[in-house]
């Protein structure tokens, strides 16, 4: 073994020994786990239409869409999406990346010019980070979801382009950005305001339009909206909305779309199914409702410290990354599966399981889910 | 319209008056088009086996994969991919992605640490780029292809800790990195060498295995490979082969690995479907080469300036970026797709078609469509 792969070896050890090792653990079909880890919030992954649209497509086009977008890769399921996807957000025009990571770097890079000022709430994901970090412009991480504070950092460089870059409901959390109030800030300041909807679309707003829509900032001329096609879509990729000059400046410029092969047409057919019924599952978005509202109950009655859920994701805090690691083993030895958030991956350093609902699993299965969370504590 | 949206329109303009506006044209299911512009070299993302093994994995997964790898994407057809994927390129363990750029960027990041020199090709593609850029370390870009080159550079800082990235067929030109004789200077300076192969593999090599495999790197444990899955394996997403510490880092801290929903169960049972037919297709191999030789007789006795390809891809210069337009848009439209590459997507700010080929096209039809491409020149 060579040098470098001994370094490796270890900063592995040093992981064990902090309890920050990652296993995979890949799943069989139609294991009977209760699914309370994945993001597939509106059960849209297995919906019929949805797999039926995605068959018909590979019939048609087959597996890969052979190209970039601008090359040979753009397909009608992809137009067909965008068009969709940007009346659904209300904003004029939408992007499909192949993954939300990608998305996000593309958005972010797109928005920063050489001279611009990111702010960057500390709790953004890591795509969002990474497209501050490589965009080149200066960045500040701003405190989270707190309008005064961004107030504050906007004032102190008067004139000066900036964009404030924010999730809608956070990763971990769960919890949502105060977006009207940020954007009153944003507004006053002449700055852009950059969300990340992936963990909102399909959940709040009329008709599942998302945080943004929500907020009443739809197709807000100093707004632009990510988001994934992977969480209440049940599929894969990402999207950017915003108005036609951003997005021209994506097919043009922006690297993480034009370098990258365009995502499967049976892959984008899948998610317009997704998107077709997601619009009209308020019936769905009521159920994870009285699910949230049930699982944050049931889990502070049982003692524990549990985040306030804006949409289909909340935290509960663990004493620490190898208790948490142990608690959700022990909810997967039950047919449970819940996530297991460690550093780097939480925010504030804590370890905590992540629950995420779904509202396609069964009544019964759900309350035993929350019994066995309850019974494996440490 | 807001300032930002104007300044994003003023730029628009310069690009329109360059001739550098691109254009999506989505295309639809069953176009006749003969198709010279995509990357599915080996025709297998139309393969009934391919299309075949998707459909059975959507059926039994439903589409997305749900969540990441670590929370809830990992399945079974991810796993059994990932392990041929290791033995195929003849290293021990391959980690996949959702798309070639995201396995790049995670490559780069993981290989580089604080202080150590990234040597970059100054050919390499936007996502090698945006690798070296992104990961805080030092860029030296050398001259392409060029081992003496790179000695000076890796001479000129003895001891520090160092890594060449580069591509094995690039992916404008198609010409070959001479890979043995980079890597003789790489191992000589103690440094690593990180190779992308997404135009070789399954092109080059026995059975297919790629450049690296075909410069007898296969293995070598100062070597890292890349490739994606959506060329000659004819779907999506991207791979990352090399020892098990590697592997081991990237689950645990790769960014574009944790914080990425999982590649489609169904993509990745289609990929893996196509691999197994790569491995056999020396017929198809046979083809392109056959079909790379008579592209260049062909259109260097019009005339023309042409690469001499190394796999399937090659370039034919055009005097301008208009021209190049024009030049393609008249194949399009006598039913011949193929790739119009202008700044900044050329490595030296020429405009070019690429051709790319692919085995899975009828000799008539290929014959016909280098015949079209003579008749439309400027």
């Amino acid at each position: 073994m060579t040098g470098w792969q001994e370094a490796l070896e270890r900063q592995a050890r040093v992981r064990a020994k902090a309890g920050l090792t990652r296993t995979l653990r890949p799943r069989a079909a139609g294991d009977t786990v209760v699914d309370l880890a994945g993001n597939d919030y509106l059960g849209l992954a297995v919906h019929p239409e949805v797999v039926g649209a995605a068959v018909e497509a590979l019939r048609a086009y087959g597996l890969g869409a052979t190209g970039s977008r601008l090359v040979r890769g753009s397909t009608m399921p992809h137009a067909d999406l965008e068009s969709d996807l940007a009346q659904w957000l209300g904003f004029p025009r939408a992007l499909v990346y192949s993954s939300g990571f990608l998305a996000n770097l593309g958005a972010v890079r797109a928005l920063a010019e050489p001279g611009t000022l990111l702010v960057s709430d500390r709790y953004n994901h890591a795509s969002l980070i990474d497209g501050c970090r490589g965009s080149g412009a200066e960045v500040v991480v701003a405190p989270h979801a707190d309008p005064s504070a961004l107030a504050t950092i906007l004032a102190a460089r008067p004139g000066r382009p900036a964009v404030f870059v924010t999730e809608s409901v956070f990763s971990v959390d769960g919890d949502l950005a105060p977006l009207a109030a940020l954007h009153e800030v944003t507004s006053a300041y002449g700055a852009l305001m950059l969300v990340d909807d992936a963990h909102a679309l399909g959940l709040l707003g009329d008709r599942g339009a998302g945080g943004v829509a929500a907020a009443g900032l739809a197709g807000a001329p100093d707004v632009v909206v990510t988001a994934t096609l992977s969480k209440s879509l049940g599929g894969a990729g990402g999207v950017v909305a915003g108005p036609e000059p951003l997005i021209r400046h994506l097919v043009d410029t922006g690297r993480t779309f034009i370098y990258d092969t365009a995502p499967p047409p049976a892959v984008v057919a899948g998610v317009h199914a997704a998107l077709r019924i997601a619009r009209d599952a308020d019936d769905r978005r009521a159920i994870l409702r009285e699910r949230a509202a049930l699982t944050v109950r049931r889990l502070r009655a049982a003692g524990f410290e549990v985040s306030a859920p804006a949409a289909g994701v909340l935290s509960v805090l663990a004493p620490g990354p190898e208790a948490a690691l142990a608690w959700a083993a022990d909810c997967r030895d039950r047919d449970i599966a819940v996530g297991c958030f460690r550093p780097p991956s939480t925010p504030d350093g804590s370890s905590r399981l992540r629950l995420t609902l779904n509202a396609g699993i069964s009544a019964a299965d759900f309350d035993r889910a929350l019994d066995v969370i309850v019974e494996c504590a440490p």
